[in-house]
């Protein structure tokens, strides 16, 4: 029995195709709606058929779904969430893919006062954005986390973690308060510097742009991975997770000034200390299979 | 015409490991001499059949060498040129492929007053170390940086170069400071900041470990990787190299403190402008083939 019959995703990026050809390959009798706000990236999911009806308008793409998957970046949940009010079905179950939660959920409560609401983030994805970067098993192995009110209808939540895990995912339910912390540490922050780092580079009177490129399997190409991700998508993450992402970079500005200091006064020991203790986390990350276990990501050397 | 006919690799990690590899493949007539100064690196040589002949001592691995490359941390390197001294040929040739290049020349030089030495970095690697890490195509299409003093002699840096496209490396040469600031930005500042980070996540009291690791998918894994590295080889580097680095420390603050003003002050502009510019050098590198085209650096879903 599948949790849901008529599925309609609202942003057909990324994570929205991929929920797309997810539930086409493991849920295949699923009636799939879908709509986006450009034009172009309608034309392209129509194209490659996506979904079986592409709506013109959000409210159109929710008249006759039980689940409604929001699918933009943060800052325009609240905004689609109003647009789809006076179309969406009393039964139905809205959703979304946020990767900021209690921000989303406020704006999501207002714009919906009286829908059955359930919060999710499916922690995955790549550096690609648009119709085309999506695929069917983006959440294979992956978390989904859940986050709904402690008043969300039990049947709801347990029927959303039921389609997330039929998509390959593994569900895990949390307040949205701590899923903000959690992720400011194990993305949002990563994300901050991998753009800075990747800005500071740019900006080099002596070292050439030609050498960045050059030479960045010293490590930098790592950085431009995750800084080439989408910019709407990651400064909405900031201006909506600000607090939890503000006092996670304190902490990492403390801890970068202390190896700082180790490093101007020559203080081996102390670097040595702080390098040594690091490696049992990518052990961990190998080990939960939240990684490749092959050296170099699994790159190719040929 | 092969550059050398017999080379002595002292020690025998990821770099050394993959050079006896590589030359094994692509030079199979070179006679190869290793030496470790760790006992159970030389029984695992011995036993994989990784060069020719394993040496007891750095001296008596050099004896009849007409190429001796040095593959030991930064911070050895001194020591391991006076012990090689007296039985080094006069007609040898003498490299390293130290990741700071300024302090390892003078270090060399003042332990090989009348050598021949011709400085080389090959900007490649992985997170793994020791001797069964290396593999023979660890450095195609990779650069390799020489940085010979003025005085060296035109044959000797040619014949180092030749050795090093037969590995499959290209070659480039700068001078050992102009080296070093570039290495700052592309290696050594992406390893201080991925350390750092993965530091930061182990600290935080309200974040389990146990959660880090579960959603590391969010972008956090990809700094474990290189923070997994070899926290010798990178003590070493950091001691070596400090002006460099904390100048590019000072300016990837500078920039980070302007981020976390935009997000303060929720100045959204400022945010996109920041993360809009980062994508063409993530295409710099994959047109100039550093890295893998391929989304998620062609990590497996599935």
């Amino acid at each position: 029995m599948l949790p849901f019959a008529r599925v309609s995703i609202i942003g057909l990026g990324l994570i929205g195709s991929s929920i797309a050809r997810g539930v086409r390959e493991r849920m295949p009798t699923v009636r799939l709606t879908g709509h986006d706000a450009d034009p172009a990236v309608r034309a392209t999911a129509e194209r490659v058929g996506l979904v079986d009806d592409i709506a013109d308008g959000a409210g159109a793409a929710v008249t006759d779904a039980d689940l409604v998957i929001l699918c933009v970046p943060v800052g325009a949940m609240g905004a689609v969430a109003a647009e789809i009010a006076a179309d969406l079905p009393a039964d139905a179950i809205v959703s979304d893919v946020g990767s900021c939660k209690a921000d989303v959920a406020r704006a999501l409560r207002e714009a919906l006062p009286d829908a059955t609401i359930v919060p999710a983030h499916p922690v995955a994805g790549t550096e690609r954005s648009g119709p085309e970067a999506g695929f069917a098993s983006l959440f294979h192995g992956r978390w989904c986390i859940l986050t709904p009110a402690a008043d969300a209808p039990e049947m709801a939540v347990e029927r959303v973690a039921a389609f997330w895990r039929g998509l390959g995912a593994e569900v895990q339910r949390m307040t949205p308060e701590h899923h903000d912390r959690v992720l400011a540490v194990t993305s949002h922050l990563p994300h901050l510097i991998a753009y800075t780092i990747v800005g500071t580079a740019s900006d080099l009177e002596e070292v050439t742009r030609s050498e960045v490129l050059q030479y960045s399997a010293g490590g930098f190409r790592d950085f431009t991975r995750i800084a080439a991700s989408d910019p709407t998508m990651w400064r909405d993450v900031f201006l909506h997770n600000r607090e939890a992402v503000l006092d996670m970079l304190q902490r990492f500005s403390e801890d970068l000034s202390q190896l700082q200091r180790a490093i101007r006064w020559g203080d081996g020991d102390a670097l040595f200390d702080r390098f040594e203790r690091t490696r049992a986390i990518r052990r961990g990350i190998i080990e939960q299979g939240q990684d490749d276990a092959r050296p170099d990501f699994g790159r190719v050397h040929e």
